[in-house]
């Protein structure tokens, strides 16, 4: 058995999400995986670095997959490109150590999260980004993300359905960049919980339109109710950038 | 009576085309008459510089449009945006003297053409793009555009119907730059014969492939046989980006 790390990209519009579900036609997991059982004649399953939501995209998703074939790296990136949708793309395959799992393995995500801040839409990142046609205050918005740095128990800003595992995850860095129209932000940290990205990124947009105040947010973390936090951002803005392992 | 000139970026994807064709709901132009006959509560018709291809975009075309009402600029913009779909945005409405008419004052076209040139898909440009895994040898495309330029009577590389109008067109400039995966080919010009640009890009892309040698290709222009051409690139690939008034 040889165990391969695999560095993808997609377009998650068309999908549920990396997530499995039956079988499987409905999301990237899925997808990947048939087309590895098609080429190794037996059931494969491969183990994602992230399980992204319904419609978010990936410029980078990790993911690895033991495999007992006489197929070299290179071999086995082409058959999956060759079969996987064209909204689907294997970057790179690359044997890596039997103990590797992405999953585990994994010490820092970052998320970009894109949002087309013009009164008129932009017709070719419609599924790229959430447009806000009302300027957005960076400034608050800035001061807003400062809040969210370090550990926290995330509770009020998932939807993590699980009581039991901890809701403690740490943030790295939330940087908000202006440019030509496009407000980027991306948020680092060691991992997510269900949905926490987008209610965060919902939180700071709030801010950004000056519903809420860049003080008000300690409190609501602190809080652990799901009621007092904002709206979800859009999945189309949402895109797994880069995986730090 | 006021003309107003309207620049507008559209997604061509789900369009067979900028011109009008039945009732309008399948071309760019349709779509945007009919919000401005709702709005005016009158039938009225635009002139549009460009009439593109279908699946062609633009992401920046000029039209004009006379109105008699009393709405300004920003208020027509406003309304046009509002009621079409998010595959067209109006960027800018101005008034204009009563003389202008977009296609006859237009001097000069930008075409912008991308390649998408490495082994893999690119999920997030597919529909922007034309992906070619062969690396192409720009090189000998550049040398090969160099035979295009000026005037000439571009019978073979078009497939214009009507035999009466002039054949002749100039080329201002091609330019060809490689960029992170990226081959961007930029036609400039006086204007263009129906499918022209994509049958000198489908050139350009055979000569990337070594399929036809560029000095092959005076010989094809002085024939005026399309048999002679080749495939034509695209429609997906292929931006109006620019037009000069």
């Amino acid at each position: 058995m040889t165990n391969y790390k695999m560095t993808i990209s997609y377009d998650g519009g068309r999908y549920k999400g990396w997530q499995r579900l039956g079988n499987g036609d409905s999301s990237i997991q899925g997808k990947i995986e048939n087309v590895l059982t098609e080429m190794a004649g037996e059931e494969i399953q491969i183990i994602g670095c992230s399980r992204t939501d319904a419609g978010v995209h990936a410029i980078e998703q990790i993911a690895n997959v033991k495999l007992n074939l006489k197929m070299n790296e290179l071999e086995i990136k082409d058959y999956l490109n060759k079969y996987l949708p064209n909204d689907i793309s294997v970057l790179k395959v690359e044997e890596v150590h039997e103990r590797f799992h992405a999953r585990y393995n994994a010490k820092e995500k970052t998320y970009l999260y894109k949002i087309w801040n013009e009164k008129h839409t932009n017709p070719f990142m419609r599924k790229y980004s959430m447009h806000i046609e009302e300027k957005l205050d960076v400034t608050k918005m800035k001061e807003a993300a400062k809040h969210f740095l370090g550990s926290h128990d995330f509770t009020a800003y998932s939807n993590a359905k699980s009581k039991k595992k901890s809701m403690v995850r740490e943030i790295h860095s939330i940087t908000i960049e202006k440019e030509d129209g496009y407000i980027h932000i991306r948020v680092k940290g060691d991992g997510f919980l269900y949905n926490m990205v987008r209610k965060i990124i919902g939180t700071l947009i709030e801010v950004g339109l000056k519903k809420i105040q860049p003080q008000q947010i300690p409190a609501i973390i602190q809080s652990k109710e799901r009621v007092q936090t904002g709206p979800m951002a859009e999945a189309g803005g949402l895109h797994l950038e880069k995986i730090k392992l």
